[in-house]
């Protein structure tokens, strides 16, 4: 039996976000909004950044893991997990899975930087190197689920995984409820847009009206042509970005669906911005975030959003970044 | 009239910062505590850190600034405040007086990075430059106070601003009650030694029995020779080391007071484990850590603290580092 395909009809709602964070709590971290006076004058207006960078395995990915396997029965946590990923999905899952104490088995490419397939056995998975050129990633990922009873988690179409990202925007609306500030436009990364739909179902529903912009690289803008389109559009074979987190090829069924309803924008983020922006990240907040993080801050700082004076909101997704990258974003 | 020396019956207590975390709520940022659960595998145990890079102006400085001017009379505020540094005292009084709406005067020697003069006026700011051949600072900075009526704020040895620098410590306890953890060691950097005397005099009150340690640079280990010898020792002439936020020569009068009874041992920290810990920092953490910063990191590291399989707490005082420095260490 293959595995089930995702449909706009699973979209997850406002309650299945509730739901993550009461699930969430006690094992993501609650990470800080932060901002930088300096910038701010900068800037002109408020620049609030929430940095999923610090939460554990440093990026948002583990939520959305998390999320799904601790929402697994008994039954099926007996098979573990399996996931397909060369990135922070794939420290993510091993993460949530070590933490939630089943076996997980995540499936790279053998070309996939040695540290990063260090870190994801670090964290107690057992990966299972594929051929890019003569293999197919899905087929044996469910190949694996078949034989040991395992369930797949998704990068991003997933209802759960979704819901588990959004814990990101519940958690800043009441973080910024605390500090008693109202943003006046929020810009999220977005690869596949999962943590985009995710954090607008949340944000969407503590301030319906506020503007909600998507940061993509410039040559992988799927999600930005896809919604000018009216329909799920791949990107061009052959397009390179150093934002090595965000290159999934099309919009996901489920994420498309949420998108479409609560996206203002979509910004389309060069390389040249995106290591600017790490460099500012490191130089006020003390920061370190990957190219494909700081798409949403680098929009901001170019100023893509609407220019007014309120509050802006920018999530820093992630700071896996080889030292080589960050070295050249620095220089 | 000159300014009043500091005095050993000047020390505060706990009172004071209890006081100073009254003071300073809504103005400093209660930084997170975090951790790595992939370095604690390596090390063997947890570790905990409470990251002050995190904190306005990149360092703690702010805490013990602000303190101090909050504490200060409408009287004495007419005249703002004055204070010399090359460094993190810099900003962090540069910064507390903007958060006041007092002006502040930063004697600065006119060899300081660009860099920091630059950011020191963006704070608002007035910097006076001097000599550091032909001029004494202090004196300058007196002649400004006694022009101005301004109160001159000592990088460390004042009660007050040890004070403020203690609420690091009381912010932590509460934060590790609220995690359940207990620590079994601290380690905190020394210069002056007063974020130590101040963290010191917080963590002592929750667990009067924790062992805290000092991580000094090894040649300006003013404080290690200072406790062994039972008085107040210098560092030898032309002694260099990278942590430049940690080059003070002798201990302060009060923070010596505060710390000879607190104090379990300080670590000699090499230049070498300093750049190394900074690479672990952005490794793990996703942090910007100075050399200086990151002195009590590269002591667990590097197994200085007894072997014991309970938890340490760091502190990470702060992260204004160079781009080149910081690309050396990760290269």
């Amino acid at each position: 039996m293959p595995f089930s395909q995702p449909s706009p009809d699973d979209a997850p709602t406002i309650d299945d976000v509730r739901a993550a964070v009461a699930r969430l709590d006690g094992v993501a971290i609650r990470t800080p909004i932060l901002e930088s006076p300096l910038l701010n004058d900068r800037l002109g207006r408020r620049l609030l950044v929430k940095p999923e960078c610090l939460q554990v395995t440093g990026s948002f990915k583990f939520r959305g893991a998390s999320n799904k396997i601790r929402a697994m029965t008994e039954a099926e946590r007996a098979g573990g997990v399996v996931a397909y990923s060369s990135g922070n999905h794939a420290q993510g899952v091993a993460a949530a899975a070590r933490f939630a104490g089943i076996p997980a088995v995540i499936v790279m490419p053998e070309d996939a930087p040695a540290i990063k397939r260090e870190n994801t056995k670090a964290w107690g998975a057992e990966v299972r190197l594929y051929s890019r050129q003569s293999e197919d990633r899905a087929a044996i990922a469910q190949a694996i689920a078949e034989e040991r009873g395992a369930v797949l988690i998704r990068p991003f179409d997933d209802p759960m995984v979704i819901a588990g990202q959004g814990t990101v925007g519940l958690e800043t609306a009441a973080q910024l409820d605390e500090l008693g500030i109202e943003p006046t436009a929020a810009i999220v990364p977005c690869g596949g847009g999962g943590l985009l739909a995710g954090v607008s179902l949340a944000l969407k529903d503590r301030w319906p009206d506020l503007p909600i912009f998507a940061a993509e690289p410039e040559d992988f803008d799927d999600t930005a042509r896809s919604l000018e389109a009216g329909e799920r559009l791949s990107n061009a074979s052959g397009a390179h970005s150093i934002c090595d987190a965000l290159l999934s090829n099309t919009p996901g069924i489920i994420t498309f669906e949420i998108n479409r309803r609560h996206l203002s924008r979509v910004f389309r983020v060069s390389d040249t911005q995106a290591l600017s922006a790490m460099a500012t990240l490191f130089e006020t907040l003390k920061l370190v975030g990957e190219p494909g993080g700081v798409t949403g801050l680098a929009a901001a700082l170019e100023g893509m959003a609407p220019s007014e004076d309120g509050p802006i909101l920018v999530v820093i997704s992630g700071g896996n970044v080889d030292p080589e990258v960050f070295s050249r974003a620095l220089a």
